[in-house]
This record gives structure tokens, C-alpha cells and sequence, in this order.
């Protein structure tokens, strides 16, 4: 697939400086890039890159000061513009509708004749799976779940029983989707056997909302009672762990490794930087920002940024872990005027005794 | 399923308080309740829910404030006793005798007559599967592995050869059991190539007793030459890692996203908090407790509560964490003083001299 | 497989001291060894299990003490010796050259005849799997991957789409080759919608060089536009996350739920302690070492030892953590001096009075 430098630029509301007329192949990073292919500049740390770039064009923002002779796309927001150009060139797998002779789909299962189901996937007992669907290799989908419309789930991803996905969206190889929740009672005579965990029966389900993508080996619990939830449009990074009767809203970020203990609740557009962990039957109220590896025990106020172990505010945070390091010194200090205060005490009864 | 609220009451050892003759559907939180179901009450922090519930019949202790034409099941531990109501109405799923067409079985495997083997599913060589143990699509069971009775295997559960599960294991979907330890022993010369880390076989196995739980995509790997080992009733969540040669206790319960290296030992009823990471080569005592996020680089006694990286005693922890964000006021204060001081110094050197 | 002591003694470069005749059945700790078993002991914190071992012979190093009648082989690196000789006892498991009946093979892909691919792996169009390779069940090969020659892919490793793996590596179960990068262009009028996270397709691939081993679980996943890189005989622990356009050098060591973020550089030979988190776009020169449960964010110098949250150089962490620990002395102490100056103070003032 080619596409012409004008109509890239077209596509994206952008406007050429320099050859329209050139035919691009695909995109690349500044330093890899060859003629035929588009790149993307708007970190100043990579200026060097841009002037010695080999890139056919490059996507800049308006203000950006471009050397003689460099072809570029000036347009607004400069990565969007690219994302959307890299999109052009790989655009989704699409589904080539077949139910391959190695899957195991069950008799009362609906797929729709649009959807792809790849060798060695299977579909439960009264599961349905949408129009225009993928499922990889290893994929299963338990009795009575909903996978919606123009999803991608690659393979081993599992999703347990009644668990429902909206439309668009991505699961990245073995997500798993509906695990039982992490509930016991603790029994203190255990039917005579003595103290032990009894399981709290996990009932619920999980609703992953419409364009919703979750990364690699990340896991979503399924609710006691009710539902865990994941609103329209979040995404979640690899080896991420949500716990039961989560509720988190529309266009979060959380990045991987994160865990969010039970019943939790993260309004719309909260952002949780890699490793942290948030304790339970919190709220994260809109737009939070928690910083990578925080530990949070509070809730956490509208655009509110935190950062620590436990999380704090985080311009707080980051005078306390300068002067953390200042510590030897302020012992120092303090051993020093301690010397000085006794020396000054000792002078002073002198004088008194005088 | 229904129940008559008498009988749900007499099973788990209650009394009715109202309208003994109900009939029950299921269980739900006090929000979502309904007339036919039961749900649940012991933290205070809801009580308004409590009173406005619509649900048929609260579960809840014997000294709480009941609000008039509430029906309610009064019972010492309430929590375990809804626990206990909620499985009546959700029992564990039952093994449908049936080795599915679609499932790979070595002919040397000795799969029980009562067991389910689903589609996609296999069994290796020489390996045993116990009767009323259900194997979920994508589970594997390697070589000369051992599931014993009444397990439940979720889809993509995998167990490497010659590990040993006993009865009544629960393994939630992707856990993989058995996988190499990490061992390697650095070789300086690297047989002419230059340095490089040889790898130490990992030939031991993987023990796990009866009644334990394991979330999904947690991993327990195989000790170098013995046996790893996870104990009768302990529980362990999501994306868990377990070392080589750790032996965990009885009714431990440990957290998503823990961390345990190598050749650690926990006692019985240890508890690790979300997070938590534990060093190699030590003990923790019965009853010890590990906060969230906390890192352990020391044995912790019995019952003994630790936080912090390194972990120190909690109440210690809670001190200094405090003490910690008021840092800039104990900075400021001390160049106060110094101020002071040499104000003092000053003056009393003019004394000298006057 | 049984082996003459003189004979492992030399095929490890080591001396026999005592009896070179004997026979021998395999490998253990000092514990668990019996007379028929070789074991080992270098850390002097085991020095009593040593003198009690019934081990038929112990590997040691030449300065050693040893117990009269104690039979050992004495060579200079004990512990790789020791590897080398559980090796011979264990040796990796060998492919048996088969395609199983229930593999699903695409019939454009090139599964060397060498090769063994167990019932319910896959392995897509195009896609290529070098001799002596074994894939276990439920390993799925994606369309134009290729996988090298004796390299073990465990039971539901996924290698995604154009991947690469080299010689000699080893990947655990449910290991997560070349899933999507987490990478969004935030969109702020979502085409009418509202704000949004834009997908930026992710058209890289990861390339694994020779003699690496990937830990149960872990990801990697593929870079934006060109590779993600795991240099030869680098070694990842479990639940490791490794983000896109990361580029790992040689004999890295990597524990258990590391998190590396996208775009870092690893020179070779660097270490990363367990549940480290590494932010993006750094640099970890040769050699450099992050301590267990470290927040990585600027760059390391070569052999530098870090720790902490912030990282920090490890001698000055250690001396920070140790003094935070005494902050209530401190404030105690500052107390006092400010008492005590207060009284110098008035002292002072009614001196000057007089």
C-alpha cells in the first residue's frame, strides 16, 4: 500500500511544505526512516535526528522551525497526525469470516457468520460472539459471555462465563477476563478442622465497554455479586491487576503492572503511571494522575497529581525525596549545634558563677 | 435455586428475626438487594444502605441496631455465615463425567472416570487426574503430573511435569505451575566466549496441598532439586510470583502481584499485602504480616506486622512516614536555629571581650 | 543415567579427593542428598549441613575445610561445576521429531523436520520453526514468526505476528512475545466524540537473540516501528514487562516483575533486581545494577549500584534509610535544642539587661 504525500496530508487536515507529489510506503522512527517512508518530529531532544533524518517527509507542528529542503506535513497535533497516518498504512487485521475446523464452537453458541474464529479457540454454551470479531489460536470464551462487534481477542486470551465485551475491543494475548475475585471470610473454627479461609462465592461478571484495549497477561476479576467494569474507550498496559467490583470510567490510562485493589472506583480520564498500587473501596475522582510505583491509601481529588509510598501530593513529594537525601547533612547539622548550644551553656553558668 | 429464609437461617446456625417464611432467589449487596434476595450487614460505614436496602432479608450480628419491619438473620460472624448462604445458591461447578472429543489424552495418562476433561484440554504422558476434577479448554497437564480430586482447572492453567496438586485445588485461569526456577551460575570464561550465566537444571517439583486457591496468571516455579510448596487452605491472588524452593505454610493469604524469592520459608497464617516483595533465603513466622507494597529483606517474627522498604515494624513505619512528609518545617527549623545560635555565640564573644 | 564420580570430576576440570570409584544417580542439597547423590557447598552459612550430609561426594572450592572421610570434588568454580554436573544428571529435555495429529500447521509455514510440535500447538502462514525445536501444547507460532533451531517454547507461550527468536531459547509458559506496545496519541476532540486515546499501530516486532530464557508469563512486547531487542544470553525471571523499543543487551539479568518502560537502553551485563521499575527513554550502561524494588528515573552509569524510590547511588540510599528510620530521635532532639536555645535566649536577654 502507497499513498501520495497530498493525500496523507488531506487525510489528516494537514498541509505539505515542499513535494506533494512524493509516494510514501509506510512510516518510521527519525533515524530509520528512508525516502520512501514519513516520520514524525516534535521532542526537541531529537533535533539532530530531524536534520539528519533520510525521511521522504516529516509530520511537524506549525510553529516548528524546518531546515532548507526538508519536505514536511505541518498540522496541529503532530503525533495524532502521524498515529493517523501510521494507521493508513497497517490498518486492523480484518476478519476473514470462517469458523476454522479446529475450533470448538458449541452447538448453542451464536457467532456471527462475520466474525473469524481460528483454529484451536472455542466458544461456550450460549456465548455469542459479533460481526467482524477475531479469535486467535487458544482463545476460549465461556458459556453465556458476549463478546460484541469488531473485537480483536489474540491468542489465550479466556474469558470466563457471562462476562461481556462491547464493540472494538482489543485484548492482547492472555488476558484474562472474569477470574474469580480474591474473597474469603475467615472461619475461625473451620468446622472443627480449625482456622481457615471459606471462599466467598464470585457470582458476578465483568463489562468491558466499547473500545476498550487491554494488554498482555493482565487480569480483571469478575464482581461478587454485581459487575467490575471497565468504561468506554480506557486502556490498560500488560500484567495488570484489577480487582473485583472495580469500577473504572471512560478514557483512563493505566499503565503496567499496576494493581487496583477491590471495589475501588476510578472516574473518567484517571491516569496510574506504571507499578502503583491503589488499596481498596477508594475513589479517584476525574482526571487523577498517580505517579509510577505510588502507593495510594486515600482517595485522590479531580486532576489531582500524587506521587509516593504512601502517595502524597506531588510537588509535596518531590521537595521531601530531595531533602530525604539530605538527611546525612541535617544530622550533621544538628550533632554540630548540639556541641555549639552545650559549648554556649557551659560559657553561660560560667558567667553566672561569675 | 430457592431457599425459605428459615431454612438459609438454620443452615448457617442463625435466627430469623421477622418473616421466617420468605422465599429466596440469591444474594446481592444491600444496594442492588432485591425483595427475594438476602444480602448483608457488618460495616458500619453502611448503614444507610442498611436501612434503605429493599433487599428481603439482611444477614447481620447479634448486637446490631435493627431498623422496625426489617427482616434480618442474626448469627455470630456474619460475614462467613453470607459467605455460606451465597454458595447454597452458587455451588461450585460439578464435574460432567466426559473426556470431551476435542481433548488430547496420552494413552499412558490415567484420567478418572469422574472427571471432565473439556475440549482443548490435555493430559501427558503417565499423568492422573483425579475423580470430579474438571479440565477446562486450553489447561495442560504436562507429563507424570498428579491432580487430585475435586480440583477445578481453568482454561490455559498449565502444570509442568511431575508436579503434584491435591484435592479441592481451585486454579484460576493462566496460573502456571512449575515453570523452571531462576537459576543460573555466572560463568566467567563462558568456554572461550566470554562471560556468560549457566543454567542450573531445574529438576524439582511443585507441591500443592488441599483447599488451595490460585489466582489467575500466578506462578509457582519448581524447586531446583526438591519441592516447592504451597500449604493446606492458603490462598494466593493474581499474578502472584512464587519462587523456587519456597515452602508456604498452611492458610496463608497472599496478596495480587507478590513477589516471594527463592528458598523463603512462610509458616502457616502469614499474611502478604498487594505488592508486597519478599527477599530470599528467609523465614516468616506464623501469623506474620506484610503490608502492601512493603519490601522484606529479614525474617519477621510471629504475628509481627511490618511496612516500608526495607520493611520495619509497622507502628515504627507509621511514625516515620509522618515524620517524613514534615521534613521541610525540621530543615527550616534547623537553619532557625543555627541563626539563633550564632546570634548567640556572637553576642556572648562580644560579652567576652566587654 | 548414573555416573563415576572420576568421571564428572573430569568433565568439569575437578580433582576427586577420597573415592573416585564411586557411582553416582544424580544431584541434591546437602539435606536431601543420599549416599548415591553429588551435592555442594560454598556458603559457609551451611557449613554443619555440611559435615551431616550423607552425600555420596560434595563438589567444593580448593580452600575448603573438609571433614575427614568426606569424599569431594574440589574444582574452582564449585557452583558452576556443580551446574554443569546436574546437567549431565538432567539433561534438557530432547525434541522427538513429530508433528502431532492435533497441531494445527499452516500449510505454508516450514516446520523443520527436526522439530516436535505436540497436540494443540499452532503455528501460523509463513511462519518458521528451526530443527530440534519443541513446542508444547498450546504454543501458538503467529504468521511469518520465526522461531530458531533447539529452542523449548513451553505449553501457551504466544509469539505474535513476525517475531524472531534465535538459537537455544528457552521460554516458559504463557510468555508474551510481540504483543501491541501500550501507545496512544491523545486525541482531544475525538471527531466530535470527545477526548480520547488514539491507537498508534504498533508494526515493529521483537527479535530474541541466541540463548536467552523468558520467565513464566513475562511480556515483551513489539516495538512501534522497527525491534524490540533481547540480547544473546540474556536471562528474564517471571511476570517481567518489557515495554516496546526496548533494546536489552547481552547476559542481562532480569528478576521476577521487573517493569521496563518503553524505549530504555540495557548495555550487557546489567542486573535488575525483583519489582524494579525502570522509567522510559534511559540509559543502563554496562554492568549497572538496580537493587530490588527500585524506581529507575534518569540514567546508570557503568557497574553503578542503585536503590530506592527515587534510585540513588546504593551506599548513599543505605545511609538515607538508616537515618530515616531515626527521624523521632531527631525531632525529638531539634525539640530540645530549640528549648534549649530559648533559654540561652532569655538568659541572654536578662543579662543584657543587668
Amino acid at each position: 500500500m502507497t499513498f501520495g504525500l497530498a493525500e496523507l496530508a488531506a487525510r489528516v487536515g494537514g498541509e505539505v511544505v515542499g513535494d506533494g507529489g512524493l509516494r510514501l510506503t509506510g512510516v518510521a522512527a527519525l533515524d530509520d526512516a528512508t525516502p520512501e517512508q514519513v516520520s514524525f518530529f516534535s521532542n526537541r531532544k531529537y533535533r539532530v535526528a530531524f536534520q539528519a533524518s533520510r525521511a521522504g517527509a516529516v509530520v511537524v507542528e506549525p510553529g516548528e522551525d524546518v531546515p532548507a529542503g526538508r519536505t514536511v506535513v505541518r498540522v496541529a497535533n503532530a503525533y495524532l497526525a502521524f498515529a493517523k497516518i501510521a494507521t493508513l498504512f497497517h490498518p486492523p487485521p480484518e476478519a476473514l469470516p470462517e469458523i476454522a475446523p479446529g475450533a470448538e464452537i458449541h452447538p448453542t453458541a451464536r457467532v456471527h457468520p462475520g466474525a473469524q474464529v481460528m483454529p484451536l479457540a472455542s466458544v461456550g454454551a450460549g456465548a455469542e460472539v459479533g460481526a467482524r470479531t477475531i479469535l486467535f489460536p487458544g482463545v476460549h470464551v465461556g458459556p453465556e459471555a458476549r463478546v460484541g462487534e469488531d473485537c480483536i481477542l489474540y491468542s489465550n486470551v479466556v474469558i470466563r462465563e457471562r462476562c461481556r465485551l462491547g464493540n472494538r475491543v482489543i485484548l492482547q494475548p492472555g488476558v484474562v477476563i472474569g477470574a474469580d475475585g480474591f474473597g474469603f471470610a475467615f472461619d475461625p473454627e473451620g468446622e472443627g478442622q480449625g482456622p481457615r479461609h471459606y471462599k466467598f462465592p464470585q457470582v458476578g461478571i465483568v463489562v468491558v465497554e466499547d473500545d476498550v484495549e487491554i494488554g498482555a497477561n493482565t487480569c480483571v476479576d469478575r464482581a461478587t455479586t454485581d459487575s467490575t467494569r471497565i468504561g468506554d474507550g480506557t486502556k490498560l498496559d500488560n500484567l495488570v491487576q484489577i480487582g473485583h467490583n472495580v469500577n473504572i470510567g471512560r478514557h483512563c490510562i493505566i499503565v503496567a503492572q499496576v494493581g487496583v485493589a477491590g471495589s475501588t472506583e476510578l472516574e473518567d480520564y484517571v491516569t496510574l503511571g506504571g507499578q502503583a498500587g491503589i488499596a481498596g473501596h477508594l475513589r479517584l475522582e476525574k482526571g487523577a494522575v498517580v505517579a509510577a510505583q505510588s502507593g495510594v491509601s486515600r482517595g485522590v481529588k479531580s486532576k489531582e497529581v500524587v506521587s509516593g509510598y504512601p502517595a502524597i501530593a506531588h510537588g509535596a513529594w518531590k521537595r521531601v525525596s530531595v531533602l530525604v537525601q539530605r538527611l546525612p547533612q541535617l544530622f550533621q547539622k544538628t550533632r554540630e549545634l548540639e556541641d555549639r548550644v552545650e559549648a554556649l551553656e557551659r560559657q553561660s553558668a560560667h558567667e553566672e558563677v561569675r
